[in-house]
């Protein structure tokens, strides 16, 4: 019996590895766990009741066509719904301008594929989403973290880290950011730095990923334009989902990009998984044409933001001096730094003991860094949870502050 | 605007292209076009009706689970009903041996990840699967195709293959074959031969790829043992799938595997889409658990038995002289050679024009031979439309052997 496998391996299979974090949250099954870990939507915003009605229609009406393989580019009656969107926003995207993906972190796959050679340098946030991360390490991606200030990644520092690397004979292809509600810092980008950004991209002939799962929920503020609509020379891809708005069971994504490059895209998702379910396509697209998403997400901000509000009163309530957070206008995440000196890591697994989970912040930084630092989510669970769950956090911070 | 991104361009993402057959193939859309082009199942055989109960059923009981994120290894719920269904049918296989994927292409872009890097030897039937074939060509890998005989890969030519690049110093990673009803040429390989090949595969230390999407659509004849059961060295992955005998629009499929290479399908599933719809998942687990699958698969094959029956009576009746063609004791294909000399890629352009098509079976020669070959489908089209387009396919073989 093979036992080991290491002699079959690529340098890609070689390169994922179980990651500790992943092991640690097994826990999570534990009766009494309150999670603040994952990015989960609440449950109570899946409109369950609208997808019997809309489902039987789809299968009544549309059975053969929904239930059968669809194109790799996506079933243009979603594509013609999501331009339809745009178009009421004020935006002119074209259908042919997008791709439905299974999921967000497809599209994050994809762009990795058709972009990233082994030793390429991707331009990420410090700290950035952990999972588009890993997929560009299967890559062999060199990720260089740009630190972030209260408007995200600072162009300066950028521009200064391009031009390091280029004199090193690096290859830099793209910047990876997530400008609304960053994950996990919650920091929304302001539209003039967009405009910074996207001109050192142009300056140095650079790809950007603006990664936007949470871009509609917003509580409060102004939304900032687009990167994808503030760019004129087609080197934005934008990345957008239904799992923050409609629901993460559906896995539908879809990607925004210049012709040249979307059509990339499309042949490397057709040797990666054929197309995406038309029968979810079809659904979603009734959804939208029926008003139904703009009512859904409308719930689903002023839950989120109740829940936010709850969260940050019961931070300054229970947590001991020393421990600060952030105050993010929309998305899934607060983002807590504790005193120097304690770590993230070890507190999860104290925090694991009395019931309570988050993810250590560490993991989100590319170079190590960020020890001090933690990721909890807003989302997903109810008040009396949020409650609960903080006081259990705040009582290990104490803890461990003090060294027991 | 960027019209050209060579320049940012991947190994990978150079090296897909989009397919001149694909090309041609959009032109399926006209009206009056009979295709034999796709693998399309029969949309006859969608479980409409069944599921319009079981989704009211899932969406009642379970709504908050299905419509969330699922864990990346699967539903709990489809790998038990999967793993109750092979013990019935006298195997034992583990839920925790099985993954569930994004249909089983998203198996063969999983497997060629983690194992192939540039350079590696895959060794394919002549002919194979042209979408895994296009699949393993984006990680790098070398394609060397082992002619088949009236029972699949030659083993004694299989294994001189194998000794010669051994001797060249060229590093052979697996073999890629399909044991029942292989796309596109309809054979089966008998258990023994089942064995050589395994027994091969142990003696030079390679894995194997079981690519099992028709497998229960058996018209005739007895069913011979999986490879994954034959195997004593968890050498085996098989790649399965509910497209054929479910519904594409689905996409699910799974992958059994020692439980070693199924971990790190596992990681890279997770860096590619996180999980497969746990909505669809649970679907086709409640689909199972009523025992409408094993009725569905009744229905599949008596449909596609006679759609087979009935054109290969259209063949012998319409064809010249000098064709000949498979016949499969299941799957959805047929195979046939023209005389020599008639080009099948020449002859699609023509046959289009007369509102027919078919896929050249060149395209599924990794060695660029195979020009007077072509695949048929016969599961998609009823009976009317396969005699239509049977006498216009002679036709224009007809006059092409004329040189007209």
């Amino acid at each position: 019996m093979i036992n080991s496998i290491d002699r079959f391996l690529s340098r890609s299979g070689k390169s994922t590895k179980r990651s500790a974090i992943r092991e640690i949250l097994k826990h999570l099954q534990k009766p009494g766990m309150i999670s603040f870990a994952g990015g989960l939507p609440a449950p109570e915003t899946f409109p369950v009741e609208e997808l019997n009605m809309i489902i039987a229609d789809v299968l009544r009406n549309e059975g053969a066509e929904s239930l059968q393989y669809g194109t790799t580019e996506g079933e243009p009656a979603l594509r013609n719904a999501l331009a339809g969107r745009y178009l009421t926003s004020g935006m002119t995207i074209h259908p042919e301008n997008i791709l439905i993906t299974t999921g967000s972190q497809q599209a994050i796959d994809l762009a990795a594929r058709i972009f990233i050679d082994p030793g390429d340098y991707i331009l990420c946030g410090l700290p950035s989403y952990l999972g588009a991360l890993n997929t560009f390490l299967t890559y062999g991606a060199k990720l260089k973290g740009i630190p972030l200030d209260e408007s995200g990644i600072n162009p300066a520092e950028l521009e200064r880290t391009v031009d390091h690397l280029r004199q090193l004979g690096r290859k830099v292809k793209l910047i990876y950011i997530i400008p609304d509600f960053q994950n996990p810092s919650g920091i929304t980008v302001p539209e003039q730095r967009r405009e910074q950004i996207i001109s050192i991209a142009e300056k140095y002939d650079l790809l950007i990923i603006e990664d936007s799962p949470y871009r509609e929920v917003r509580f409060e503020g102004e939304p900032q334009k687009m990167m994808f609509e503030l760019d004129h020379t087609g080197r934005v891809l934008t990345f957008c989902t239904f799992s923050k708005i409609f629901a993460p069971g559906f896995r539908i994504g879809w990607v925004m990009a210049n012709p040249v490059i979307l059509d990339k895209l499309v042949m490397a998702k057709q040797t990666s998984d054929l197309c995406t379910s038309a029968f979810l396509q079809r659904i979603i697209a009734h959804y939208i044409d029926k008003g139904l998403l703009e009512k859904n997400i409308t719930k689903t901000i002023g839950l989120y933001r109740s829940r936010r509000d709850f969260m940050l009163r019961c931070l300054s309530e229970y947590m001991p001096a020393g421990v600060t957070w952030t105050k993010p206008q929309g998305g899934l995440f607060l983002f807590l730094t504790l005193p120097a000196g304690v770590n993230g890591e070890e507190l999860l697994k104290r925090s694991l003991e009395k019931n309570v989970a988050f993810v250590p912040g560490s993991t989100f930084f590319c170079n190590n860094t960020g020890q001090n630092t933690m990721r909890i989510n807003f989302s997903f669970s109810g008040n009396d949870k949020i409650e609960e769950g903080i006081k259990r956090l705040a009582a290990v911070i104490i803890e461990s502050k003090s060294g027991k």
